[in-house]
């Protein structure tokens, strides 16, 4: 059994996200099922280095994990020809220049979203990898949730017909922080320091848009601040200066709409806390994180419109839950093999810069089209 | 016992919900309990006679409600003064015409919505009864419906604290009628009929958002035709002209945002074929057609987002039914005896001609926005 | 409204089937709705004289139904212009004769089935209608059964994806008379009078699967008679002479293979007297006398042979129901509607008696089938 | 307490079926409880060596299993006389010259089915073990399945009066391949590599009918392919040249007829993968893999046939389940037990080469009754 070794400078792995589910779920579980197997005869070993500002944070995270190799000084590593992949999980306002010194290095690079702050410098990303002949990719998680695995096996045994619309729900209850504490950072609330849902969120719908039912042509948004001042970690009240809910329309290619409600001052009552609904002539699904419903055609009650008496139907009997016909593991993990069979075994991995470089510019469309009252297109990008 | 009579002149209600909700639940069902009763010793007993066009239908009519006056002949009865009350639910193309008839002949107004197929006309109509001196008032069912009214009353108990937005989910799958039979005429989709889902709902939804929660200040709006063609009563396919689907969000006075989706190309995963999610700093509601369910902010769960285990809660017990204190009867029928009490005992009726010109008014504009891709403002309408 | 009165001779209605089906659920309703109603002017009224040969079952039977005409001397009917239809429930042995009786009378044919004792009789009566420029019909009830129609809604919306395969399922334990009176008549257990599951069933089966799924090409078949000897209606034991349960395999046009079970000597472990279960590409159904139940592929379970294990899944919960998307009446009722429409409103009746016949000649290649140990081919019927 | 050592070579375990059922739950559980009891005072104790083709997968399956011996090399352990029984799960195609050379080495022999790809091969083989004075017997696990023990129960009881009929039905859903992985090989689906389900399933179908109801006289059957193309497993689309559906007809002796309906391309309404539903005068059972379910004669209901109504009376609820009177273990192991006691105790083993001939010999029968289109007799096997 032959096996590659591959050096991964991970930078910002300390943060909650970084250290769950690339660190925890994904590197570190790679190891302990003895890498990735390409072949019957080889597979890919990660060797990863932790790297972030916070040397008592990296210190207590090399124990919790028990990958020996950190520092606070990322210029060495890059320096270090043991590593060929950078990964970038820091927060978004520091992604640009660190990914850049990466390139320059000559590392390849697989980086958290959004990539940029503006489509601009996520194209100039793009553009820096593919002159320098780097490989790249971009996390794009949410295509590996069980529950859109599902949707996308209806999409392509053709359970829906024809597909007319989708409605997406996102959101939850995020506690103002004042007498329960906020479930989520302070800087998630502040324009200034890279927050916002908007900038957030749209990043993952323009990716899972795009590759589950069509390219996104058109966005009208209305971004708003529906809780003015919230509680900061310190227990000190601040003012929020991010949206922090969004209502947005989209048309796909194919005459497709698709509706979005996302909010963090809203109340749950759907299946998920991510729900995704969609219509075709043929038949309905609604996907949520890990399980998807179906109804088909045949299936489809005639309910009467009668509110003069309590209605004996529940319209939640007539849906059948999508069969679990295999199991999947840990989205962020499954995006990692794959970018590793990519870079060691040369397979192909669409989820690039590029597609990144997509995410943020929608995000950038919808601010604009919420500002101007105006629905907008979105034209392709181009490398 | 002093008795009222009021004699009204029904036209149109050979139609499905003329006959249904006015005739046999609302006036048949009052001059069956006695009229209406005003105090302890007055009650209205509405005298109905039945006017539309074709004389088979009316004979039918006549026989299963037993109201024996009927006629084709409607000049005849405006120029009867035993009748002080002229009601129209024809089709929409037909209300302007009939309704000015009406005012000429000093009749009191009292009308299905929409009340005209654009503003300008709907607001002429209020404008003549007005100098005229006539009472007059809209069909607004919806405000009775049970469901609202369980949501109204949370409003008017500081429930919700601060409301941020509301939602709205209305619709279900119309059949095309070729392998089973439309449950919907086939006018509907029809724009040269007087089809389409914003012309029908958004006169709803105008005096839904003004009454519960602030008058709607602008719109942005994506209205399509979600299936081309379909098959009619005859068995006969035609193309769909008319919009089946909109997707709209309103912003209205407070900051509030409602975002709605309307469609007869969707399957329903909800609640009710209508429903209404009401989010605020204090609490959420979602009400159907008859029942409510509320989540306070004390009840509100802080939920884990963990796709790599199947989530053990179920976010539809998170909340509690609003309790039914008092019983509703037919929503048309409460609206009637308001309006009868309006005319024969001069209570207040806020629901006229002025508010039904702003449900059309929505419409009008909502078409425009989606036409024109821009969110658009709702001025104030000025007798 | 014109009303076309309609002249029927209903010979053999004292019959159970003859009683309950077409005189007390299909006539008689008819009769009770104000006849067929062909358009919004004309209706046709069936006018029936019953005939039989006992002539106290007749009294009692107009008794019991209200009709005043019936007679024991079917020939003076049939010499009377005022009945154009002969109908016929007779014991099959005694059909051909009669039916050949009003043919040369003039009459318009319904009869039950199997038409004939044999294909060559079935063809003649065929034969001699069409000559004579007569209309003619025969009872195919089954396929107005709601599980079938269901099934055919399935079928026709391309639910099944390519169907592969069929496979029916009727019977139930038919008591043999000792203990516990029987439940069926004893003729049916005699070949001598007329007796035999295959005779009485196989009809059915080809214009059910001729009409769903394709035309049936072959037939295997193993007739037997697995109870020797039952107790008739008057407690006397008799020799069963009739197969009582008959296994068959049919091949049908476009590959599909249906496989059917028939017996009067087995015990129901399944949703129904009758059920069919159709496997396709794209999903399965089982339909029974009135419900259906439907799984998609994405719906398809994946599984596990553990038999070390009790299985904690259950097969029957991977299956929806298909919706009842419309309300429908009596079987035989809607045959008889279509029956009188085609004969005074000229509307097309597929179901005549070569189709009848062509059910006749299914159970006469399955009783050679069995006899010769051979699949047979089911040679197109040529009248 | 005497421990009898007993050698066996295991060829072909690395296969799935002799990992997991031989080796894992048989003979490794055997010794894990101290070998097989044959008295108070001698035990059996198993002795065995791994034999394959692929060392790396012997390796792995000695260090899973804990047996250290293994070897590539098949002829050096038949010649070593440590070794006196030779089992054999290899691929049928395989299967006759290893058990020859067996044979010719002296050891008894075991083995899976079908022993031979031809009736005369595999009684080539029993003729030789019984020249030879070796013993011998063929795995038929099916017999020990607690669902048929509970039906051999009933049998042995005479619970079922006379036995009429049998009505087997095995199969589910195995994916193509395309969207969600095949869950069985490819080489099931190509006649070429020793696929279809006849060849597969009649081998067991033969003993279950021989041991449990009577001697199978006569078979008809039509095998077909109803997926013609399926993907393997490296994503490649393969065309399907065995048959992956059969409809059959048996006849055994006592006049029983058994139905067998057998799919690889069926979808699972019926309480188990396999069920066996047996009719009898007293009573019928449906057996699944281990549960089995009765209704005695007095427990029959009398259903009435009524489509106009909904059928408010369930079928499954006339049925009481088989009382669970002893736990039994995994069904291969039992077997195994039992030949060992054979070999090294002299008790007595039916299940010997002969039956297994007698498999293959139905599964022949079948093939050619299926082309012929003909009835075909099962004549006794002489050795």
């Amino acid at each position: 059994m032959k096996q590659h070794e591959t050096g991964i400078i991970m930078n910002g792995v300390t943060g909650r996200m970084g250290t769950n589910q690339h660190l925890m779920r994904s590197i570190l579980e790679i190891i302990k099922q003895g890498g990735v197997k390409v072949s019957s005869t080889e597979t890919i070993m990660p060797k990863p280095v932790l790297v972030g500002r916070n040397p008592v944070k990296l210190e207590n995270l090399s124990k919790r994990s028990g990958i020996k190799n950190y520092t606070t000084d990322l210029d060495s590593v890059l320096g270090d020809s043991n590593y060929s992949v950078y990964f970038d999980a820091q927060t978004t306002d520091r992604r640009v220049e660190s990914v850049k010194k990466a390139i320059k290095a000559g590392k390849h690079i697989y980086c958290e979203k959004p990539t940029a702050l503006d489509s601009q410098s996520a194209m100039e990303l793009y553009n820096l990898c593919e002159s320098a002949g780097l490989k790249h990719g971009v996390v794009q998680d949410k295509l590996w949730l069980p529950g859109l695995r599902k949707l996308r096996r209806l999409v392509d045994t053709g359970f829906f017909g024809e597909i007319l619309s989708v409605q997406g729900d996102f959101g939850y209850w995020v506690f103002r922080g004042d007498h329960v504490p906020a479930q989520r950072p302070s800087w998630n609330y502040r324009k200034e320091d890279g927050g916002g849902i908007i900038l957030d969120m749209f990043c993952h719908w323009r990716y899972v848009l795009d590759n589950l039912f069509g390219d996104v042509e058109s966005v009208s948004c209305l971004g708003v601040t529906h809780i003015d001042e919230r509680v900061d970690e310190d227990g000190t009240p601040y003012e929020c200066t991010a949206d922090d809910a969004a209502y947005a329309t989209f048309e796909l290619e194919g005459d497709i709409v698709a509706q979005f409600h996302q909010s963090w001052a809203t109340r749950v009552r759907r299946d998920d806390l991510l729900t995704l609904q969609v219509d075709g002539t043929k038949g309905s699904a609604v996907a949520g994180l890990r399980k998807c419903v179906m109804q088909p055609l045949d299936a489809t009650p005639k309910p009467v419109w009668n509110p003069d008496v309590d209605n004996p139907h529940s319209f939640y009997d007539d849906w059948i839950p999508v069969a679990t016909q295999q199991e999947h593991q840990n989205a962020f993990r499954s995006e990692w093999e794959l970018f590793l069979e990519h870079v060691a075994a040369g397979r192909t991995f669409p989820w690039d810069l590029l597609e990144g470089a997509k995410g943020v510019q929608l995000a950038e469309k919808a601010y604009a089209a919420s500002e101007q009252g105006a629905r907008l297109d979105v034209p392709p990008l181009i490398g």
